[in-house]
């Protein structure tokens, strides 16, 4: 494209145009005459603004312009137009490269380094807590220049985790007001949304991760590849895994202040056998493997020794889950065939291509609206994918998928696909990190994460010490649990029953602990006269336990999505900043630590800010009140959304090349 | 630097200079007044070519313009020029972005593919040969469109491998001359000059593959991803082993009219004991491993519990061999601890590193010119990267390098290096097939290479049929083997005597049978009288030997260069362009397709285009009679020879914007 400008704009700038020279105004003919050719275009350009100079406007005594041409003008104005910009476009683009090489040049550094001051704990760590292992109580770099050295004193923050939830912290924080350690067994962070797109290779893994360092640097921070394994609350330690230099695995102590778990979560399996054969979507490596299975299987369904029906199973891609994952991968693999498959591959292996969703439910995408997931499939059915719902995964083996379904009888059906590529994602379970901390607290009973309280204090642990976040966590739903002390806090007149105004009162504090309850207590007399069932107007200790035990149970808890995890992060690094701000007020009101987070903040409060998805050329918005749906346009504005929410402006400028890349030369088909 | 850009365009553009417009011309400024904003540059404009129009040109009537003033016009230029640049550098730029846009639209391809027609011989193709194998006489593209089945009729071309000799067939032969297979276990071709700056994340890997696919799909020839085994020449059979669905492996004969052995090598050992503990750079694969191992030391360096001993031992990095490769991966390290550890890691995990390379030569790039070697030595010497020359490896362990030097006296002295990164970069050996190939012929007897004549035939291999190229081949140097030939077609007299007569005709002969002779064989007449030890004017056979003998020993046989493989692929590609133009020809004149080659072409001839190395914000270029090195701008001259070596304008793109990348971001410092 650039190419085309170039030659067009070559001709355009080098063709002098003398015969045009008689068509401008006299009165301002001397001054073209006497330009070097350039300014050739400028009274082109003028009459490109106004063809003839109104009469009335003419200096005096100049003689009359001759009539204008209608015709022919503005076909020239054309002309003239497109060798202006496409004059401009080659300017521009050698200003640009001049500036980028000018930048380059100066990015090469030959400075050498000279002897740097470590402190001899950091180099030799003395051992202590419960397993007597290591304690990095100081870092390597903790005292290489006046930066380190100053925030070594800081409150010791360390987080646990490096996704939607972490980076939110780290975005968030000031520098200078916490010593930060970042503990993740990778050196990056990713950018799951598009991990399906990644998969087939419309983007490039690269230009969805981070470098975790680049992104703590910001904070003068350190990192740790490492894993968290087990947690020492009283002493306020947390025990990671590294790997020491002989490829062996070492066990250290983290001391922490506050420390911040947002380890994420890992897939649930709903007990389904044979999930070892198939594929998840959680991290780069998975979008790798992924990328390497597909192009593998069009390789072998591309010899000739494959029989039709083996082709048959190599092209068949089953995706077991229809959410946005399952259906953004589904779509990509359909693209991927659409538009470089049937380019490169015999036709044969394009026509045998077969792309299965199963899903539990009756409709896909269905947290979305309707109309939504009626798009969806109607997009689908029209690119022949099948989908098969109100099904239900039986077993994974190497080379088929069994599901069943029931019949309106109530039977149930055994179905089977062949198949060489499985993709699993579905459901959301503990990581053992985070097993682990909830085994450790008796108050902790949730199955598939930490259960956190407004301010996403780890329930049971110091307050103001242990924080979680992500699909690591869930917010407390019940409120029954709050029972005693709500009654302590509304019950003034202390008769052991609660009057309106006292209900009034306790209704504000239900609030304040668990806001997720708000809109369940909106009708607030209502409710009172409802669950009074004596009629005694106050509700006693029963009538409370009800009411309150049937409220928690309309409550529903936080959906486990990068939006999530992302605005809780925030939110805790927003919290911490001002507690470091006002660390001297705290101490001037004797605000104990553990209050600290009340008396800086109110409780999280979650803004779903909408729900997007890709179906192939086509994407879906659900924005809460009204949703959006649409073919290219839609797509441009789902990459736009994904874009603009990048981490580092690196990965937006990949991102952007990687898609035009794409439009200009196609997907890579190396398997890689 | 766009931003920046686009920021000062916009305030250049939106001010409004009224305070300007007195100072114009009054002939012209009636046309300003009446134009919209846009124009109020065009008079500042026309300034800036010329400050004041001619008097002489001026209209008659028109009074006299203000006296410009002199200082002030210069310093309006300037900005006028910058708004200028700026507002056209963002036009520029909008073009652009909206003609990508605009083309990106339309490869979005919706139409769905209907039935496609294969012959039954490719779904079930007959089995035969030696060994009864699934012969694959059809493939399954073979008859889907009307230039594919055009093609069915023309001579099998199968080509092996998928590196730069078979490119080089690839990129030179005519859509519609042959039917073309290639064979290759990769998926992609590299480009191999550049793994060192991937190894490091200068570049990415995926910057320097083109999908095999999509080269060939220009001849609409046929890909096969398998792996060459063995060869019956008597049936003209290629045996391959490929993937069968069942993930087993399964040997399929190829059948082939011409095939052309264009495999590569493997890494030789020189009998090196603990070489699984070296990484090698001549894949892709290899170059990511490097990129991991590099990444994963530096962050185990980084752990708290690290000891000073092992931190060094992580960050000493050993290469052996001091060619092309190892200096280049040498400086990409060395470039990547000045440039990015530094500024993300504990400085202490920069001052630790040591950078060694071992070198069996007095000098490292001894291939290169003297001043080369000297000004790369000076280069390292100031970074502090540790050369050890008329050094011998030893042994290797996953821990340390063992080295040996000679002390003066002669005795042998050991040395040892920890280390936790060794590159093996020396020395090249057969690769399995083409060691089975060369032991199927009697007459193959070299250690390295099969042995080809000057036409890149295979010797012993019948005529025409099988070609040797890069890595996999060398040309044979030996003309004793051909004496009793040169004295047939020489001994015009049958006297069993070469006169002088008769030795010019010889010499000629040589020339054409072994054209690398020719500089040793330019003083003719010196050489008869040399070696006519017995005087009598005439070489009697024993005479000949001799001479024949020390000559061939005089040859020095090409180098295994990624550019002696590219030529001789383009060599025989265009040869067999001819071939098929002159096919009738060829008939017409009765010529025996094994005399084929020597009708349509001369022998191959390498042209030493010269050789270049990168050393760390510098490169050296030897270019046979003069050489070039130097700083920055020997370093971008190296980028854009490389540049310009590209297989597609794709990896050309890419290429550009990593190094774009480098200078704005750095390096992506992610283990991936």
């Amino acid at each position: 494209m650039l190419a085309s400008a170039l030659r067009r704009a070559a001709t355009a700038v080098a063709r002098p145009r003398p015969q045009r020279l008689h068509t401008l105004p006299r009165a301002c003919s001397f001054a073209t005459r006497s330009y070097p050719r350039p300014v050739l275009q400028i009274p082109q350009l003028r009459k490109a603004f106004h063809t003839t100079p109104a009469k009335s406007e003419q200096a005096p005594g100049s003689p009359p312009p001759p009539p204008p041409k209608r015709r022919l003008p503005s076909f020239r104005t054309l002309l003239k137009y497109s060798a202006y910009i496409a004059g401009s476009t080659v300017l521009g683009v050698f200003v640009l490269t001049g500036c980028i090489f000018l930048h380059d040049a100066f990015t090469y550094n030959e400075k050498h380094i000279e002897g740097v001051p470590v402190e001899p704990l950091a180099l030799q760590p003395e051992r202590g807590g419960p397993k007597n292992l290591p304690i990095t109580k100081s870092y390597l770099s903790d005292v290489e220049d006046a930066e380190a050295t100053e925030l070594k004193g800081k409150p010791h923050l360390v987080i646990v985790g490096g996704g939607w939830g972490a980076i939110g912290v780290l975005n968030t924080l000031n520098p200078g007001d916490y010593h930060v350690t970042l503990i993740s067994p990778e050196t990056y962070t990713t950018f799951t949304p598009l991990l399906p797109s990644a998969a087939v290779g419309t983007v490039q893994v690269r230009s969805l991760v981070e470098p975790l360092r680049k992104i703590v640097a910001r904070l003068h921070g350190h990192v740790l590849n490492a894993k968290a394994v087990d947690l020492v609350m009283s002493e306020r330690l947390l025990e990671v895994e590294v790997v020491s230099p002989s490829d062996t695995k070492q066990h250290i102590y983290v001391p922490y202040d506050k420390l911040v778990i947002a380890v994420g979560s890992t897939s649930s399996t709903h007990g389904v056998p044979g999930l070892e054969n198939c594929f998840q979507l959680k991290t780069i490596g998975d979008a790798q493997k992924i990328r390497q299975r597909i192009i593998d299987n069009f390789e072998v369904a591309a010899l000739p020794t494959t029989s039709q029906e083996e082709r048959k199973r190599l092209l068949s891609f089953v995706v077991c889950g229809g959410g946005p994952t399952g259906i953004e991968a589904a779509a990509e693999i359909y693209d991927l065939c659409q538009e470089d498959i049937i380019k490169y591959y015999p036709k044969i292996c394009r026509k045998d291509v077969s792309i299965h969703v199963i899903q539990s439910r009756s409709h896909i995408l269905n947290t979305y609206s309707e109309a939504i997931s009626k798009y969806a499939e109607d997009k689908f059915d029209r690119d022949g994918v099948d989908l098969i719902t109100n099904a239900r995964v039986g077993s994974v083996h190497p080379d088929k998928v069994i599901y069943t379904t029931r019949t309106k009888d109530g039977k149930t059906e055994d179905h089977e696909i062949p198949a060489n590529f499985v993709l699993w994602s579905t459901g959301i379970a503990m990581n053992p990190f985070v097993a682990r901390v909830s085994s450790l607290l008796p108050n902790q009973v949730h199955k598939k994460a930490i259960e956190v309280d407004a301010h996403l204090r780890v329930k049971g642990a110091p307050l103001g010490e242990v924080y979680a976040i992500g699909d690591a966590s869930t917010i407390e739903t019940s409120i029954i649990s709050h029972l005693l002390e709500l009654v302590d806090e509304s019950d003034k007149n202390n008769d052991g029953k609660i009057d309106f105004e006292e209900w009034q009162i306790m209704v504000n504090q239900i609030k304040k602990r668990i806001p997720m309850s708000e809109e369940h207590l909106s009708r607030v007399r209502e409710l009172f006269e409802l669950y009074d069932s004596d009629a005694d107007n106050s509700l006693n200790l029963n009538e409370l336990a009800v009411l309150l035990q049937e409220i928690g149970n309309k409550i529903t808890a936080l959906p486990a999505t990068a939006q999530v995890a992302s605005q809780q992060g925030k939110y805790l690094g927003k919290k911490f900043a001002k507690l470091a701000r006002q660390r001297r007020v705290l101490a001037a009101n004797e605000v104990a630590p553990d209050a600290g987070d009340e008396f800086v903040s109110g409780p999280f409060r979650y803004r779903h800010l909408g729900s997007l998805a890709y179906i192939g050329n086509a994407a879906v918005f659900d924005l809460g009140k009204y949703s959006f749906m649409g073919g290219l346009a839609a797509m441009y504005a789902w990459r736009s959304v994904y874009w603009s929410e990048q981490v580092s402006s690196r990965t937006r400028a990949l991102l952007m090349i990687d898609w035009i890349v794409r439009g200009i030369w196609g997907r890579d088909l190396s398997r890689l």
